[in-house]
């Protein structure tokens, strides 16, 4: 049984600065390379030594190794500089690909996700930004139902057990990353058509834009990826209520079945570990919103507030 | 005008580490002291340099320069020790008023407050909170109403001229510090009939838990006290909807009037610093967590929301 505190580190598990003993940050930063963006003085991802090395740099990447830094450079070609970017990113992936670096790097998707906090326009693949350590944008709605007595029910599926990433886990009931070019309330009424196949307009009418919830999380095992690369992580939350007439139904594969449950089994399953980490932190921040986690009946509520939003370690905003 | 994100910083003034350059938060964080409690290995306050060298000092205290660090001890009688260690503090202050080491320390007044995450049962009096550095602990209550169009209107009250905090600025409707021995939630209660003539069931039925907002703030001229104090501080926050028929008036000389205002009206007056800081830190959750300020119509959406929810730099539990 873990304690709500334990649910929400799982997620946020990068140590953070300590004024009395500041071994585990230090320990933890240190060995961490960063990475630039041209025309930029601030960072936008953190890149682990073992990625430096397995790498296959084009040269468009500049490398200073004393300050364990590396720099996409602004003229790698004849183009637009910031289009020239964009490719030199993708040219080095395919390259990656080509030489089987990393043989746990997924396939290559056409969807593409932007650097956030970036001056310019640039993406990246999905399945890369992990090894560049850049802050990955989703945005996940929470579905919830009211019985005839006012009580909540939330609509909670399960994954399917041939998924690569958290197989059999229980998520939240609509959830997809931010693309680039997309809004996370654009993302959040696409995701819910296709996911739940609900209707646009209620959607539209009804959703609640709730908040964030941030991280700072070093990859494990169940995420199916490469194991300890760095990623922050934004959620944006969305809460939406619907009739009780409302039924959810997997529309496609990635779902086997839709639960409602009610607050004590879903509180029961975070704590069982049933929830993939990123989608228990989305109801505890819910359980949070709306008055079931209390400064009364948990003694760590301060402390699972703030590391529910977690300050990112990059701009988030260009900050011209 | 002030943007959104600079009425946050207003609050939430102390530097963060920077990955890149650190130099303004190592320049506030290293002329700092530590405020220690016995048998407990992690700090409860920050003390500045002025105040280490004006307090008079007990035996009870033990201070150590090479470290920075001000030690309460545990021996300082032949009471129970944790009882000495309570009148220890209140000796201090005792000296510390008839010496005048401290000429803007407020009155002596009977309210005390817990010292936030200790190991036992610890108070100090509101006005000497400041002055160790001490997590301060709130309890604020927003309370709207619905027009018939589904609008919501908020009940904002706006403080004396006389005050000698925050002088004619807008409030919550509730608000109060969090005493010893009680919960945040016994503390909204009592306020809300104390401050706004509030009747306590209703408020027990109604009101809903709705996280926290957490800063560090250095104390500038307008909070009426020390100037340049380290205040770190937690507000638990409440949301209260309340039907068309209800209508506040000022109950006591704090409230000049009260005043229906619309989220427009709101927003306006947060931007032109009508607002006493902390409540317009508790407004900016309120219009996070209800959508009316989004990732679409924020730029800074991310940062604002991980600054209103700020890791607080001691434990806030007494963690065993």
């Amino acid at each position: 049984m873990r304690t709500n505190l334990e649910i929400v580190q799982e997620c946020d598990n990068f140590p953070y600065p300590n004024l009395t003993n500041n071994t585990a940050y230090t320990k933890a930063i240190e060995p961490l390379w960063l990475f630039f963006l041209p025309d930029d003085l601030e960072p936008h991802g953190f890149l682990i030594q073992s990625v430096v090395d397995r790498m296959p740099w084009t040269p468009s990447f500049r490398l200073i190794p004393e300050s364990k830094q590396v720099h996409l450079l602004k003229y790698p070609g004849r183009k637009e500089w910031q289009t020239a970017c964009n490719e030199a990113i993708d040219e080095l992936l395919d390259l990656t690909r080509a030489k089987k670096a990393f043989p746990r790097l997924g396939k290559k998707r056409d969807e593409k996700f932007p650097i956030v906090g970036a001056k310019f326009d640039i993406g990246i693949e999905r399945s890369a930004m992990s090894l560049f350590g850049i802050i990955g944008q989703g945005a996940h709605m929470t579905v919830y139902t009211r019985t005839s007595l006012g009580e909540m029910k939330f609509w909670i599926p399960r994954r399917n057990a041939n998924k690569s990433t958290y197989p059999n886990m229980l998520d939240q009931a609509v959830a997809g990353g931010v693309a680039q070019g997309e809004t996370p309330f654009e993302c959040i009424v696409r995701e819910a058509g296709e996911e739940a196949a609900l209707d646009e307009e209620v959607v539209r009418r009804d959703v609640v834009a709730a908040g964030t919830v941030t991280w700072f999380n070093v990859s494990d095992e169940k995420a199916g990826g490469e194991v300890g690369l760095m990623n922050p992580g934004v959620l944006y939350v969305y809460d939406l209520e619907v009739g009780r007439e409302v039924v959810f139904k997997p529309v496609d594969d990635d779902i086997q079945a839709f639960h409602l449950m009610s607050v004590d089994e879903v509180r029961d399953a975070m704590r069982n570990g049933e929830f993939k980490p990123s989608c228990a932190a989305v109801m505890m921040d819910f359980f949070v919103r709306h008055g079931f986690i209390t400064a009364e009946n948990e003694v760590d509520y301060v402390e699972i507030v703030s590391r529910l939003h977690r300050k990112l370690p990059f701009r988030t905003s260009p900050g011209f």
